[in-house]
Order: C-alpha cells, then structure tokens, then sequence
C-alpha cells in the first residue's frame, strides 16, 4: 500500500467529513449525521473517491477510540458510577426485548428455531458510537441520560458475548456450556472491575514516576499509552475495545490530569473521529436499498420489520427505569443504534450458512438504518423537551 | 490485521519512546536518540516485541509528515526564504562531494563505472527527519543554521531526483535523457513554487470560506488536511512527503492562525511522531554489524569507507558559504543523515542486480550509522558552540 494513497484519502475523508457536518448543522442536524451522508457519498458506490481498505479501515478504528477516550476523560466518574443500576436495567431490557422482538418475528416468517435465535441474537447489542457523537455534536454529553445510554451500552457488550456464547454452543454442540459463558462473562467483568479497582490503587504511584520525567509530552503521551492499553485487554477478553478506551478516560477523568489529557486529546480527535463515521457511511452499499430491484424488495421487507424490532424494542427500554427522573426517549432512542456485535453475529452467520444471504443482507440494512435513523431522531427528542420543558442541561 | 495487534504495537511504541527519550534526557542526550535506541531494543533483532508491518509503517510515515508539518508551521517563513541562496549552495556541494567521494571510493575498491556511479548517488541526499527532531530536542529550531539545513535538504531531495533520472537513464539505456532530466525537474520545481505562489493567493479566499464554517474543529482540520494534500501531490511530483507536509506548515506560518496550529499539532506530534523514530530503530539488523561474524566483515569495513565519505563530503558542504555568519559545524553535521533516497537507490540497485546483496548491506549500515551519530555529533557541536561563543539563539 502506497503513502500518497493513503494521504489522498486522509484528505478527502477530512474534506468530506467537514462539508457534510457543516450542511447537516446548517439544516439543524447533528453534524454526523452529514458525515455519514458524505461517507455514503465519496464511497464505493457513488463517487468511489474512498475505497475500504485496512489501514483506513484501522484508523477509523482507532478514530471511534479516540472518541470514546475523549468522552471517558470528559466524564463524571461518581456521576457515571450513580448511572449503574439503571444502566444494568435498561441493558437487560434492551437485550430481552429486541431478541424476543427478533425470535418471534423470525417464527413468524417460517425460519427454523435456531435461525430465529440468530436473528433475535443480531438485534441486541447496542454500538455506542453514534449515540455518543449525537450527544457531543449537540452539547448534551453531561446528561443523566448520556451517562445511562453508556452505560447500558457498556453492559450491552458484556451481555452480547453471554448471548454469543450461548447461541454458538446451541449451534456447534446442540447445548449450553454453562462453563464457557462462566468463563466469557467472569473474564468480562473483571476487566472492567478489575481495570477500574487497579487503575486506582495504582494510578498515584505510576504519576509519581512520571511526574519525575521530564521529556517532551510525557503526562498525555502516557494517558493515551494507557488508553491503547484498555482497549487493548478489553479486546482480548471479548469487549469492544471502546469500551476499554472509555474505561480509560473515566479512570483519568477521576484525577488531577483531567483538564490536561481533555484540551490535548481534542486537537487529536477532530482529526482521527471523523475517519469512523466517514468509513461508515463508506461501507454502505446502496444498491441493496433500491427497491426497483425485484430481488432486493423482499430483503428490504425483512430488513424493515426488524428495524421495527430493532427500535421498538430498545425505545421501550428506556421506559424501564420509571423511578428516575429522566427523558426516557432520550435513552430509548439512544439505545438504537446497532453496529459491530450485529455483523459479528450476521457474518458468523453467514460462513457457517445457518443464514442465507439474503437475511444476512436484511440484517445489514438493518444496522445500517439505526445508525441514520439516530441522529436526526435524537434531535428531534431534545427539540421536542425544549419546547415542553425548556433546555434541560442535568 | 487485527485491530487489538496495532493497539498494542501503538502503546509498546509509545512506552519504549518515553522511555528511551528520557534516559536519553537524562545522559545529555537528545531525546530522538533515545528512541532510536529504544526501537533497536524493542525491534526484531532483540526482544522482537515491534515488528515491522504496513499499517504502522504507514503511521510512522504519518508521524514524520505531522512532524515536518509541526516544524514548518513554527518556522518563519521571510528568515526561510532568507536562507535560499546559502540552501542551495549548501545542497549542491553536499550533493557533489559525496558523489565524487563515493565514485572514487568505488574506483578504489574495483568496482565498476557503472557501479561506481550507483554508489555515489546511494551517498548524495540528506534526510531532514533526524535533525530536525535534534533541533527541535534541544530547543534549536528556530536558528539561521536551521533554516539552512532544512532549505538545503528539500533541494537536496530534487538534486536526488536528478541524479536518479541520470543514474536510472546511464543504466537502462546507456544515455542521458535531458528531456527526462528536465522532466522531473520543473515537475518537483513547479511543485515547490507553484504551491507556495498559488496558496498566497488562494489562501484569503479559502479561510473566507472556513471562516463561515462553524462545525467543531474546522480551521485545524483544514489546516491538517492542506498539509496531506501538499504531501500527496509532492510524492505525486517525486518529492518526499514531507517537503509537502513542511510546505504547507511554511505556507500556514504565515497567516493568522499560526498559533492557533502550532498549539493544536503539538499533541498530534506527541503520539504519532515517536513511530517514526521507534520504527527506525525497529527497522536496524543489528546481526549485520556483529563483527565477529566472519561474513560481516567486509560490509562492515566498506560501509566504514562509506560512512567516513558521507560524514566528510557533508561535513564539508557545511564551509562551503563563507560569507555567511553562521556555524558551520552546524551545518555540516545536520546535513549527514541519509535516509529515504539512499534506501531508494539501494533498493533499485539490488533488485536491477547492480550491486550484490554484501554491498547492498553496506549501502545499509551506512544509512542507519548516519542517523545514529548526528544527534550525540550534534549535541556536542552545541556543547563546544557554548562553550566558546555562550549560547546563541540567531
């Protein structure tokens, strides 16, 4: 792979991103809303101006990490911690519905018991990306209902590998192993406790040391090392490593390093964040959309009944909290994206042929529409507050 | 590529680069050598905890592109242009003294006309990376010496490029292509002053246009993005990447926001610029420098001879501006690294079997020696200059 391919498409991601953000904020959208539009636009098929490849592909990874560092760092770590119970609620719910929502749907269509858990699996994870640039884009990331959403997501993906392990089990060995989803839930769980409890126990004795030093850019550079070390061991125990990078910033949020790693990460971020949701927009194929294509009508017509699912299914999730004080569309809403535990359980699907291609398709169209569904949605819920509540900054 | 791969590589990077720099730091070193050493000792050939691998060989081509950016934008753009003449002059004699000394080096050593030409070329341009990073360590970059040096290298990179045309021209057909010649020329010349004409002029009119723009982070993202598209269309023009990333950063120098990049890039630099430095390290064979293997000892006494040619025919070029105030020391050392365009006609020669695989290695060592001596021969330049004069800070 060649440098100036990359730097040409660096360029036109960049260039893309800012134009489609700047037209969607001017027509009173969230501005990655316009990226992912300009995404869709410069990809393979419209303009082609960018093409997926795997170093693209890699820094937009590292994009949505440097994101949810960023969000992790500017966050209220009591705040988030209070967050807790409801977010475990909301997760669960938001889990049981959209897979009872996805399996009776599937019985419905005449699919076999083990493909209507598949699809009911595809539609429980909430990705939390999108949610979290909507909330940015719009000034809302200190909100109850910001630190919920995450947080459900966060539990979302630990519930997503229970919900993997069992239907893998079902699939290869006909049974659960109540072994390997112990093993999967507990390694899980402790990254994230563990992380949190380790992080703070040692974090004192690890700034003395850096502290001590003196080399340029010494106290950021090491924040972010710690980042890339978080998302890294979230990965091998089976999460997103999002949400390590968002563990992360949480830990650094709690000490006096905060102001500094927030200010620095920003200049780093508006330069690697839109990358990801460019990308996203990139790996969107819009012949599957056409519906004058006999052969796609069909996959369009599964695809909007478990985008139904999908969205009914998280919106009453945050209903399920009645004894907080919050907007419940907020988090009903912010819940529905779905993004890589989906194509997780769609490609396993797919080479293991207990789907066809066209519900893998479905189930594709489907993810891709909660993701541009969200942001105009979520603006419109906050319109909505403002007019009956007034501006709401909890 | 797995996502969880490059995170790692990236927090190792990272960690063995802070640390490298600051026992550098702490011995009265440069941090840069720090990392290099930091990146042999990580690298392949030791604990093999970085290996080499495309995307982050593409990230510390990154890195070295947001460095040359960073140093471009800080600069002064009239003193640049000031150092023109003294630039060029510097650059041809730094070319023609290698040249000659590695054509009679070959000579002696009973080589071939044909090779005797290739090694000479090998020994002509100077990579800018290693010095600037030693300015920039010790607090140096804003010195007459350094404008000299950077000047002198970006013409050193098209002198490069013409001797290429009449190297790869002798070889292929025997003749010189004047027409080629001038091709390449007026491409990389054209490049140079066309960017810097056109963006003076262009420039009012585009910042009119960001000015309007209100979505988050759009002056440093365009900023950012004009420095990846001078990047690209230099290496387009058969420039180095980073004459392009320093154009844009010069161009940048001189309007307004000046600060506002220079403050925005300094946290891009600290995470992506140590790849570069620690890959370098990385990329060092040290079993090729064990003299104690019989079959290295040739390579290294040629790459020796090779090296004292490429320290002195520099060295050199540094007295070759008598009329100018400055220290020539200075100079002449900052001139001695080789990089890229060595490893070009390297690789050119070993693969059109021009030379054999043991010149080739020499070709090698030299190259890494070079990068490895500047910045202690550097430092001690600055040592004995305070010494005898008391700091200067032209």
């Amino acid at each position: 792979m060649d440098i100036s391919f990359i730097l040409l498409e660096f360029f036109i991601i960049l260039i893309a991103a800012k134009i489609g953000g700047e037209l969607a904020e001017r027509i009173g959208q969230p501005a990655v809303l316009g990226e992912l539009v300009a995404g869709v636009m410069v990809g393979g098929s419209m303009l082609g101006l960018v093409k997926q490849n795997e170093i693209i592909d890699i820094l937009a990874q590292i994009g949505v990490i440097i994101l949810l560092f960023e969000v992790g760092v500017s966050s209220d770590f009591e705040a988030f911690m209070k967050a807790g119970i409801p977010a475990f609620v909301v997760a669960c719910v938001g889990v049981a519905l959209p897979f009872a929502g996805g399996y009776f749907l599937a019985h419905f269509l005449g699919l076999k018991v083990i493909e209507a858990v598949f699809l009911g699996a595809t539609l429980t994870a909430t990705s939390v990306g999108i949610t979290v640039r909507v909330f940015h884009d719009l000034g809302q990331s200190k909100r109850k209902e910001a630190n919920i959403v995450i947080g459900a997501a966060v539990i979302d993906d630990v519930l997503g590998l229970i919900v993997l392990a069992v239907v893998i089990g079902l699939i290869t060995t006909g049974s659960v192993s109540f072994y390997n989803i112990f093993k999967v839930t507990s390694l899980a769980v402790l990254f994230l406790f563990g992380s949190l409890a380790l992080s703070s126990v040692a974090a004192p004795y690890i700034f003395r040391i850096v502290h001590q030093m003196r080399v340029r850019g010494i106290l950021f550079v090491f924040a972010f090392s710690f980042c890339l070390l978080l998302s890294y061991l979230a990965k091998v125990v089976g999460l997103a490593p999002i949400v390590g990078a968002f563990a992360a910033g949480l830990i650094l949020s709690r000490t006096e390093h905060k102001e500094h790693v927030e200010e620095r990460i920003k200049p780093v971020a508006d330069l690697f964040v839109p990358i990801f949701f460019i990308m996203m927009g990139v790996a969107v194929d819009i012949k599957t959309l056409n519906p004058f294509i006999l052969s796609n009508q069909q996959n369009i017509i599964v695809a909007m009944n478990l985008l139904a699912v999908a969205i009914i299914g998280k919106y009453l999730a945050g209903f399920s909290i009645p004894w907080m004080k919050v907007n419940r569309s907020v988090i009903g809403v912010g819940m529905i994206p779905r993004g890589e535990v989906g194509l997780i359980f769609a490609s396993y699907g797919i080479t293991h042929k207990l789907i066809g291609s066209g519900l893998y398709t479905s189930v594709l169209i489907m993810i891709m529409m909660t993701t541009f569904i969200t942001p105009p949605i979520l603006k419109a819920v906050f319109k909505i507050e403002d007019k009956y509540h007034g501006p709401k900054q909890a």
